[in-house]
């Protein structure tokens, strides 16, 4: 049954009886654009290679699935669980949470289940930034911080990734870091919060421990809380260390520590995320959980509960899923990079994430058919996807006005995906790569 | 491994660090006590008869689950879908409400998908109710109403349901109605929308084509949108008709209708709810949901999605389950009303819905050792779980102050449960009977 609806009639009898008091509410004025719902149509199209969203169309681990299969055998899953996160679930998580933080960490207090790592950044900026606060945000940024720190009714203040002075050319996303005194410059008496996103995506940077104490000492210098963005935590490549800023003295009690069981596990629609910091700051999010959407999924906590149990297990071991899924794809990263290199992009390697940026300006590819009013890299990347049906995400979608100019000749590629993607995407980068030459 | 955490430590720390930015944001202020979170933790001992939370422990039909199983098969499904609602879901709603609407539903511009009714009532205040707005509330209503409208920084405008002037003493839900004059009174220039819940909860009043044509005139009248939560819509016990206020002359371009998977399939731990009107309204609550969850989970979508299409097949007939269950509940219904009369109790029988409210005041129960502070409802059910290890909710938990006194006397309890529960229920009530006598 195809559906036809007359818009045009409605819009008509909409302006003439509700035009008054119908517009968007103040709080979401100007947040309508969102680059995962434009590029997810473009890419919809089964003939592009998506490389766009983050989201891996590799399995699941089996176990994953057959947890899923057991709690789906139990009646009452199907049924409403605590508000603040399933027992079994908010159990797991101070289990494995605690022995990757070195302390205890209070299952029922200081953890909250929520619907992906996206609703614990609601969350906590709705519970924790009032109207007329500053938020500090690194650019390029994931891209909800900045509408959400807005529908906060809070002001962002940005600071780029700058290449670090000591490097010409970057070549890896640990050349580009924050200037101390230029971040220094950002924090005064409103600054409620600065976002931290380590392993950083869109750039795959990891900031190291010098880095981190850097902003810590800021924090507590000014009174501000982190909001810690560590869903590709175990995404760590040979050679680079996650650490936790919470971890950093006199962390703990002013970070909320993000993850997700999308990024974890591969499963990135059970839509699963958490929070986990102090009680005096978790509460606020809770208050929020409880207006909001209340709970989460019963049957998809469960399963993910054991399958942390199994993983917890095994913590130190090579085939521990945290640690199997980084050997897994630092192979498709490099392999990602080279074919990048071997058709004239210039790829930054990434520390962690799954995702790859390349300069694709030394392309020179004529962008004269495209919207002129949308910045290089947008035009760039519909091109493609119009051109090439090969589809990524234009890097100025994680950046602000400001910083557009900086990074608007790079692209976003995923590439936590099948050898058979990858291979599809490679084919489609080479014979364009010989029509160029 | 048991966590300990030294909260006494945290808490001087915390106010000796961070006590002047660490407040609750004003948004959330006052919205903390929640009756679900409080009385899931005092029915949480297993030697309690859980009538209290609205969930079923009936299974669901198997045909769900299986549909589940199906979806689980395809590895995609575990992976993000589209943030308005996944297509398959959409598609089956627009045919599910079409044929119930008798009109063309648009699946992407009319229909968006929810964490629960739950989050569709919240994406329909944040994104409809602005600062200042005046929201009209009918008592005793679903407890999120008011926090939400105070979240969206409006103020809830109070209208009770009145024993008709000609019934004594009110036996049945239908003896309830709203006041038109009183209903006028409370529309002003301020007022942006009211919220309706038919079948409603607690109660179990369905309101009669003529009680929806006063409020849908009054809306009309006053330009106001109606937020109509309608999650029991299946739920209709002979004599009675569930009829949608969208349907009504001049009402589907300023009502949101929403529904949920959880009423319709007794799946209410899947969270999944959604939101049907005009796009000039679901707009908006289509931007809040892209800066708050972002999407709902994949698997649970499209099982749900072939769900309703198996029922959209045989929507007339009985073996329907929209048609099946309300008469497996019937039965529970009559058997609770005879059971509680036969112990002295007064029931009101419910029009539709899963539960039923009793007078609890003429059992005369002694609560003086309960806490005075709280209202007669509160103490008695607290009172009931201790005592006789039988729970139910507090009708009180969903009036405001300026009503509680007339609710105070009434308890809730939920009938959507198997014959087992409801045998355990039975059995504590009688013996309960004997002792008095």
């Amino acid at each position: 049954m195809k559906t036809i609806y007359f818009s045009s009639y409605i819009r008509f009898s909409n302006s003439a009886m509700m035009s008054s008091k119908l517009k968007n509410t103040k709080r979401i004025e100007g947040l309508d654009s969102n680059v995962w719902v434009e590029f997810t149509d473009l890419s919809a199209d089964p003939t592009v290679v998506n490389l766009g969203q983050g989201f891996p169309d590799i399995p699941p681990p089996s176990y994953v699935k057959e947890e899923l299969v057991k709690a789906m055998a139990v009646d009452k899953m199907n049924q409403y669980t605590r508000c603040f996160g399933h027992p079994s679930l908010v159990e797991a998580l101070s289990k494995v949470y605690g022995k990757v933080c070195n302390q205890k960490i209070d299952p029922y207090k200081q953890i909250l289940v929520t619907v992906g790592a996206y609703g614990s950044l609601f969350n906590a900026t709705q519970g924790l930034i009032e109207e007329g606060d500053e938020v500090i945000i690194i650019e390029p940024s994931y891209d909800c911080y900045v509408p959400m720190v807005k529908m906060a009714g809070a002001t962002p203040v940005f600071i780029p990734l700058r290449i670090k002075s000591n490097v010409g050319s970057p070549t890896s996303s640990g050349d580009w870091t924050l200037n101390p005194d230029e971040l220094a410059s950002k924090f005064n008496s409103r600054t409620k919060a600065i976002i931290l996103n380590t392993p950083n995506n869109p750039v795959g940077k990891i900031y190291t421990r010098d880095e981190l104490e850097v902003i810590a000492d800021l924090c507590i210098k000014h009174d501000v809380v982190c909001i810690s963005d560590e869903v590709y935590e175990w995404l760590v490549y040979t050679g680079n260390k996650h650490i936790k800023i919470a971890t950093l003295p006199g962390m703990w009690e002013r970070t909320i520590t993000i993850g997700s069981a999308g990024k974890t596990f591969s499963v990135t629609g059970w839509k699963l995320g958490w929070s986990i910091g102090p009680q005096h700051l978790i509460k606020h999010l809770q208050i929020v959980q409880q207006n909001c959407v209340y709970a989460c999924a019963t049957l998809l906590q469960e399963a993910l509960a054991q399958a942390f149990l199994k993983d917890f297990k095994r913590m130190g071991d090579p085939e521990c899923y945290f640690n199997s899924l980084s050997r897994e794809l630092e192979v498709k990263r490099d392999r990602m990079a080279n074919l990048l290199q071997e058709v004239g992009l210039k790829p930054l390697i990434p520390e962690g994430g799954y995702f790859i940026i390349a300069d694709v300006s030394s392309l020179n590819v004529d962008l004269s058919d495209m919207k002129e009013n949308e910045s290089y890299d947008y035009r760039f990347v519909k091109w493609m996807i119009k051109t090439k049906k090969l589809a990524a995400i234009p890097l100025t979608a994680f950046c602000g006005p400001g910083t557009r100019a900086q990074f608007e000749k790079f692209v976003r590629f995923c590439f936590i995906k099948q050898d058979s993607t990858l291979d599809a995407a490679e084919k489609i980068l080479k014979s364009w790569s010989k029509q160029k030459s």
